[in-house]
């Protein structure tokens, strides 16, 4: 830290539009994590930087310094390519459950020349918070699971498996803990340059290779337009390539659930069935999904000449059931109970249900998907004020997607939750929502973009 | 305060550039008083503020509930038309020693049917900060004189002296003295929006029927540009107007110390020298200043038919004594010791003195204003911290003014301080900043607008 540190200038800067230089950077995230700043000045940074934006340069430095502000994973005693995925959040997105297998499985097929996964994916995860789910609460939900790994830990799971799936160390990127909690309290959480750092600051504390990112857009995403979404994606794709680190970024769409379910249990039995070559019609998109993101990851990783290649490899590796065992294998390194995956529809429990059937004959046309999340949360799974506790088997089932033909009567989606009164209003919140017209609508693509380094710009996937 | 408060909502809104309600406004400046809001949330409604701006009806919305924050002076036992004056801070600006005499004088002569002073000025003052002075520091180097009246006890002074001369009560908008010290410590002072708040609602709290502005420009103003000055005062006029206070407001040149001496002791003494009838050819001037300034005064008081009649009316209270009788008769009322006022030179006691000389002939050309009132600070007679000593008999004398013709030798100004060591660093800074040129410079007005309810789009003096 530089010997003088000035927060009054800083934020009369800032303020002012002007640039900040890479170590008053450095002092301001040093003075966070220290408390030499106050909450009252922290909070005028954040607003500043909402309202004035910040520069490659200086997104660059304050990712840089939030990431350094705590311990980092060195992943350099194994030797392998360390690549994972982020995803900016959305409902029934569990993407993870599959792709850490998936590539744990390509990476024990191609060990280095010391007998470690060549490929190793060091996937730190979040919890459910609003109308989003988070992967630690549904792993949580497997009997013995513990996502509560120190990095020594965690370093030894990936050696044996390839593939740890945990939740953030109290001090890994302190900094971060702090401007989140002010960010959250002071209304300065939807700044792209704000959640671009807060993202990459944690996934650069991994130690990544290469990082492919899926930022969600539409109705259930927290960036609803294709612009802003954009806009996140390539200050994501620049700060990740800036701090050397091979970024891509993927922009799908978040207009329906993802998959079959929604919710904490559910989810992982959704996963299970696919791992275990049983996957129900409905998980069609989460499987095409989870290809994608799979096939640049291996594709980065050197494992698949192109990204399509690597999704083919993907495929194989679900197919053959080598991910299954993987899967598996993590499980039982996180002190997980695997028998629950041989009956996974015995172990899901909820209390109360209740099915929503269609009152016309049409198309499923149109839904907010935002407001969907909010009655999965409502039902039980998600909380809406961080350290709340989650139910397991709250959630819910889609039996049809957008643009699939209905007959009237037809059951569209189940409600899970554990108590009978929990129902009411989200069955309200799906059936105002959950629209159905006498013509198709038009059918949005998945996979909207694809950014990387050669393609700032953006192109059609 | 209505039922629900929702911050989280009113930050976001204000940071988007949408307009709060009159009703959300009370509920934020409530829970400001109240502690409600947090600090880190004041400061991001701070620095929204500061860079979406206000409009009128949020402006005035603020300034009412930042009045009714705390107690009010409730001026109606008098019976007397309430009159103030407030100026935006400046070095050597003492007019409100001169004009609250005046204006009592004038008062006093035209009595209400009670007996009552006909016109009363509460001027409720501030302390010395950074580079300019403060009213209450002046008056405390009056032996006994006491700043800190309670309400009831000014209403007294009032009722017998037509003027008084005191600081904030402590429960005098206590929401202005949370908001300032926030504004302070996360760069937001400079806001025209939150400065007229801050000042408009102090005012407002005295139950005036009109204030007169006075409203710096030019190098040793806050703001240094004519339209940024222009953009406060018509802020101030229109807020002062929609409280039902006749407001105006006079742009001013700030642009060299106003009058003699700059200081403390050294500022009362000038004026005690005024008003005795003995001014200083240097106090020109100041006192110009003051007769505009308490003619707009009595001009709203009814007491004159035009501003012009009202400064002709000053400058007879000031030539009759009646004026330096009202000051002899505040003094006391509020316990200071008017013998003082006898022989001021004689009270005036520095430890250390320097006088600077013309380095050349010319004239006197140019200063930066601020920088001479850092170096009053750095003598000792302003204090950089709330609450710190300063004292009574730093300052400096000045003994030319710009546009005067100077010869080679010639004193150009004094120094005061109470420790030769203090005397360095400010002896060095005037050398700096006072420039002697061949030729004379353009002369700067010293009014250089007014501004009405009439005119608020301003017109050259």
């Amino acid at each position: 830290m530089p010997e003088a540190f000035h927060p009054l200038d800083i934020l009369r800067r800032k303020r002012d539009g002007l640039s900040l230089t890479t170590d008053e950077i450095d002092s301001l995230v040093s003075a966070v994590v220290s408390g030499q700043m106050s909450d009252a000045q922290i909070a005028a940074f954040l607003m500043a930087t909402f309202l004035r934006g910040l520069n490659s340069d200086e997104l660059t430095a304050l990712t840089q310094a939030m990431r350094l502000s705590g311990e980092v994973l060195d992943p350099s005693p194994l030797g392998s390519f360390l690549v994972d995925k982020h995803s900016t959040g959305g409902v029934g997105d569990k993407t993870s459950l599959l792709i850490a297998p998936i590539l744990a499985a390509a990476g024990l097929a191609a060990p280095t020349t010391a007998g470690v996964p060549g490929i190793c994916v060091p996937m730190i995860s979040g919890r459910s918070l609003g109308h989003t789910g988070g992967t630690l609460d549904k792993l949580e939900t497997i009997p013995g699971f513990n996502t509560q790994l120190s990095l020594p830990r965690m370093l030894e799971v990936l050696r044996t498996c390839g593939a740890a799936l945990a939740g953030q160390t109290p001090n890994l990127v302190p900094a971060d803990r702090i401007l989140y909690a002010l960010r959250d309290h002071t209304s300065t959480v939807e700044s792209p340059f704000l959640i671009c750092a807060s993202i990459m600051s944690k996934k650069l504390a991994e130690g990544l290779d290469a990082l492919v990112l899926d930022v969600k857009t539409g109705s259930g995403a927290f960036l609803r337009s294709d612009d802003e979404a954009r806009h996140l994606a390539r200050l994501m794709v620049d700060t990740g390539e800036a701090a050397g680190t091979r970024t891509v970024a993927l922009l799908t769409s978040m207009d329906q659930p993802l998959g079959r379910f929604a919710g904490n249990w559910v989810e992982v039995w959704e996963c299970a069935d696919i791992l275990r070559g049983q996957p129900h019609p409905i998980s069609a998109d989460l499987i095409e999904l989870s290809l994608h993101l799979s096939g640049h990851m291996l594709h980065l990783a050197g494992a698949a000449a192109t990204p399509e290649a690597g999704a083919t490899l993907a495929a194989d590796l679900l197919r053959s059931g080598k991910a299954y065992h993987s899967w598996l294998q993590i499980v039982k390194a996180q002190g997980g109970d695997t028998d629950v995956f041989n009956h996974p529809a015995a172990f899901h429990k909820p209390a109360a249900k209740h099915t929503l059937t269609a009152a016309a004959s049409g198309y499923l046309a149109s839904m907010n998907c935002t407001e969907v999340g909010w009655a999965v949360q409502r039902l039980g799974a998600s909380r809406t004020r961080p350290g709340d506790p989650v139910s397991a088997h709250a959630g819910i089932e889609m039996h049809a997607k957008l643009c699939d033909r209905i007959e009237a009567g037809q059951p569209l989606v189940t409600l899970f939750t554990e108590e009978e009164i929990l129902l009411d209003e989200p069955v309200q919140m799906l059936r105002n929502t959950l629209e159905i017209r006498p013509s198709p609508p038009a059918r949005i693509p998945l996979l909207r973009e694809i950014l990387t380094r050669e393609n700032l710009s953006g192109h059609p996937a």
